[in-house]
């Protein structure tokens, strides 16, 4: 093979909102026209209060038909194409702050003022179009069910069923941030990871959500009041913790302990804090002289928390940069798989091919081939076979990655 | 010099519970007699809930006498130099869950189930003990003052002036965590900023508190609820990032901008996440294919991150591990301090000298003497002559760090 096989490990689809009503159950459709506008009013609001309105307008301007491909297939198609990419998972939100299902069902799953049955009901009318956009191209596409999982366990574990029988591989999505539900070491949600691990479905922490109105102020925002000018900054800079988070729930919770087939993708959240944070907590778990004075936290636990990390974790690196190639070893490359983000503006498309070389050229070969699509084959169960004709046809060339 | 000057930049003092009676504000006698029974019962029901009731027992049982150090002039000065320490930091909470000072003015400086006011009176009476303590030695003394900064800012700023003026020059310690109140990048700040630069007052944030009821569950617990096995090694994970926390919210909130002479010193929050994260707070500044698209949240700062860092910030490195040593260059020598954390239980004493050496050996000379005492030494204005008797009788011998 002269060329990669490329799979974006982060890709986001969303309808237009208001044409998610007809994939809502009936009993919710005068609930969903009285949120409609409610909803799209909020998404302006918040995107002024955060500033990118205008950036992203402007942004916007020139490529509203490539954009489209947030739900049409055919321009869906046609965009990875064009980017060299033969498969992806699909997360929701397509194009940021415009794709997002009903009743707060998006990709930040917030608990704070939603409803947890119009919740469900929207990440279920998401999850029905998703299944059928990924019926139509199913070889490329991994489809990753919304699962509100802090819920009702019952249902979260239904969802899961379902997904796998409509063929959404790219397994679930669960909330990074609980509010204040049961954090994911409680036990509570064994019967989620057991279900997972019994079919073979990833459990996905996509980053988004963060402890914003501590960075913005109160939303809204009372009248002329700016947010400050630094706000911005500290948001990009914590939500990657808020992403991680539930990592140390669930590995100090022994869920890959119980579950030791069960995989979790943390993706958009950086790689670069892992092998510092993965030593830290090897040290928190070995060294006895700090932990012999903490009681007994350990012995539940039969490896260290690195172990657990590189059998069961995947890092979704979505628009991977330079730094995180350089780390890859320390990361572990069998855990890295690079993603494009597309639609989103802080995406590699469309110069996605150019951004590829920068972070991996003079890399060894089999190592960027697992990077950039060849562990995401694995985790999210794609066919090689099947995807072969695609790589040959639109795959980046493999000479162009080295000197 | 055949030896190391070495100052502590983490160690804890404090009266037993009943002995701030004396240095209360008198109308606020009355409140203590009330309280205290309810405080140290709530210190017992803490210490079995995190499970460390019957270690931290068995571990004080023959160094009793020892850990009086944590009020007793004569034995902190015996345990220091038995330790080879001449020069030390002094932060609350001396002997761990004995020595808090009243109202909730302890280490955490939580701001749920206090009374502001007398938050306030317990942290002033600390902090009258302390420059007594202080003043019993004062060259080799650096006491940091307890300002509970987050209620009213005229209040803390007045205690930053007592403070100077009664010789504690360890700066103000101020909380990790605000609750419900103004984080750190709020202007309201500015006037305490603005007169711990003027006075040379470093502003100390130091771990303790950390997201604990998502860990442990409630508290008090249920009748017969345990909390889960791994919530420690949780607790002991996160501890660390809500610590530096601070630092995210003060950097972008162009803190050290407006106030380019104000130090900063981030304690027993480990150091190893520096780097990287540092170099992630670079790539958010700098990277404007990333940063384009969310608006103007840079321009207010005319440096990068890590350059506020480097020039503002030290770390408080208790304990400090070997690995720390091996990544001192990427964390910037001149910003690590040693700490030996006397007289919390996970402190390096009674091995201080074995620990030291198993962190430092091997290291240049120049690099060590900066880390175990030259930094602290400049960051907290002790007086190098006046030390020097003391660093000739106890100081380690340098040959010990050599093979």
């Amino acid at each position: 093979m002269s060329r990669y096989l490329v799979i974006s490990s982060d890709c986001h689809a969303g309808l237009p909102p208001e044409k998610y009503r007809d994939y809502l159950d009936p009993q919710f459709r005068d609930a969903f026209d009285l949120a409609l506008p409610i909803q799209i009013a909020h998404t302006k609001a918040a995107a002024k209060m955060f500033l990118v309105d205008d950036i992203n307008t402007e942004w916007r301007k020139d490529i509203e038909h490539e954009l489209t491909g947030a739900w049409d297939h055919d321009q869906r198609i046609k965009v990875l194409d064009d980017d060299g990419i033969a498969g992806e998972i699909i997360y929701p939100d397509g194009i940021t702050e415009m794709n997002m299902p009903p009743f707060g069902a998006g990709l930040s799953l917030s608990t704070v003022g939603v409803v947890p049955e119009l919740q469900w009901a929207g990440a279920r009318a998401h999850n029905r179009w998703l299944a059928e956009l990924c019926q139509m191209a199913p070889e490329r596409r991994a489809g990753v069910a919304i699962v509100p999982a802090l819920w009702d366990i019952d249902d979260a574990v239904k969802e899961v069923r379902w997904a796998r029988e409509n063929g959404l591989r790219g397994g679930i999505m669960i909330p990074p941030m609980w509010g204040k539900l049961a954090p994911y070491h409680d036990p509570k949600y064994n019967p989620l990871w057991a279900v997972c691990e019994e079919l073979d479905m990833p459990v996905n922490v996509h980053s988004g959500p963060a402890d914003t109105e501590n960075y913005f102020g109160p939303m809204p925002a009372p009248e002329g009041q700016q947010p400050h000018p630094g706000a911005m900054g500290i948001y990009i800079c914590e939500v990657a913790w808020y992403m991680a988070r539930p990592l140390t729930f669930m590995i100090w919770g022994g869920v890959f302990e119980r579950y030791p087939k069960l995989k979790m993708i943390l993706t958009e959240g950086t790689s670069v804090w892992a092998p510092e944070y993965l030593a830290m907590m090897d040290q928190r778990y070995s060294e006895t002289h700090y932990s012999a004075k903490l009681g007994d936290y350990r012995s539940h636990l039969s490896m260290k928390p690195s172990d657990y990390f590189n059998r069961n974790v995947f890092l979704g690196a979505s628009c991977m940069p330079r730094r995180e190639a350089e780390l890859r070893h320390e990361i572990g490359v069998g855990n890295l798989m690079w993603g494009s983000d597309y639609p989103h503006p802080e995406g590699t498309w469309p110069t996605t091919r150019d951004q590829m070389i920068e972070t991996f050229h003079g890399v060894p070969d089999a190592e960027i081939e697992r990077m950039l699509g060849g562990n995401a084959l694995e985790v999210f169960g794609f066919d090689r076979e099947k995807l072969a004709s695609i790589v040959a046809r639109v795959g980046p060339e493999k000479s162009s990655f080295q000197d």
